[in-house]
């Protein structure tokens, strides 16, 4: 029997959302990764995604996942970190024309540095996100050239990258669209049921449903949808 | 009478430190800064660090000092943020030959990224930190390739980089030895006796003393003598 090559390690960063649903099920399944998962509490309004988060890692098997807290309100800046309206009901055309009040300053700057700080003390040579160009133009660090900047900018920063361990990052979904990362995940049993989307959820009787019209929600309805796949998401209205 | 040219903004990263009070000072006198200070609590051993950082901002006249919270104990890998012990009595030989282990994974990126956070927030152009390559060869974040990439890398992640707005990250001591700072930070009037460099403070009478030992006391220490100004710090022994 021939040997089995021990798994390499990768850091993947949970939101709670399907998209890094999708990109840990491929990390595991398609990349053969052995995985520990990340997710951050920076004091969003939709903190019902850090549930979320845990239960898509445990239902992935993982059995290292790490909440982190930084506390980005006091930064401010986005109404994901603020009482400011979220918008709703918003057509493409403006989603991408412009930065979102959603965006929240450097976040994946921030959440990348950190999960570079968790890939150097559990050893792992990769980190994956489910950053998504396509659906979030407006969203300036949703985007390669800024992963790739940042991959050359954390192996002149840390111990492994500077010691012939570079960090790799990988951002597999960043150039599909909604519906290709639903059939993705679809085809390696992802449970999207498991998933939140929403920035501004409704608890109703007890019940966490999504509001339907952030463009989170339009996003994910369009792309259920798009990909001929039952969209398992309670929905307000 | 000519009309005044508005101030740049900056946002200063103080560890509380004589490092970054001097780079608060050139950023303010010798650059002609309106400045923000940032201190990140982060579950430091030597957490009277955040108490010195307050005082340096407060006696620099700076009205907006801020404190972000980032539990990085929860990542752990650093004598900085467990109860390993710090490291006593190194010649500058075993300071510079490996990366001690203070170290904190990762540290300079995440606190940068913070501080471009801010930077976006409060419209600064301009990000001082008080890195210095010569002392701190060990640590891999304290050199300029790094600062270099981290500033292209946060303009491709930001609202402000990428509708025109760069952000530039000045490390006005990376190449300063030791004595230079001192002697930079005398001649603009920075209060050393405000600072703390220790990374294990002993509390005495209920006075916190300088360790005297470990390897930024006695970088601090020979820096006065090197600098022939005389030392405020008090030292337990």
């Amino acid at each position: 029997m021939p040997e089995q090559t021990p798994k390499s390690r990768a850091v993947v960063l949970l939101s709670g959302g399907l998209d890094s649903a999708t990109a840990l099920a491929i990390a595991q399944h398609q990349d053969g990764m052995a995985c520990s998962t990340l997710a951050i509490d920076y004091g969003q309004r939709h903190r019902h995604e850090l549930a979320a988060a845990e239960r898509v890692a445990h239902a992935a098997g993982v059995s290292d996942h790490r909440v982190i807290t930084i506390d980005l309100r006091a930064i401010g800046g986005s109404s994901l970190t603020s009482d400011t309206p979220v918008p709703k009901d918003r057509d493409h055309g403006a989603m991408s024309s412009a930065i979102p009040s959603t965006y929240v300053p450097a976040r994946n700057l921030i959440f990348l540095s950190i999960s570079a700080a968790v890939a150097e003390v559990t050893g792992a040579r990769f980190i994956y996100l489910g950053i998504n160009a396509l659906d979030y133009s407006g969203y300036p660090d949703c985007r390669q050239p800024f992963i790739d900047a940042f991959q050359q900018t954390v192996n002149l920063a840390t111990k492994a990258g500077t010691t012939g361990s570079p960090l790799e990052i990988r951002a597999p979904l960043v150039h599909m669209t909604k519906a290709q990362i639903i059939r993705a995940g679809t085809s390696l049993s992802v449970n999207y049921a498991l998933t939140h989307s929403c920035y501004d959820p409704i608890v109703r009787d007890s019940a966490i449903l999504a509001c339907g019209h952030c463009d989170s929600c339009i996003l994910r309805r369009e792309g259920f949808v798009a990909a001929g796949v039952t969209d398992p998401t309670g929905y307000a209205r």
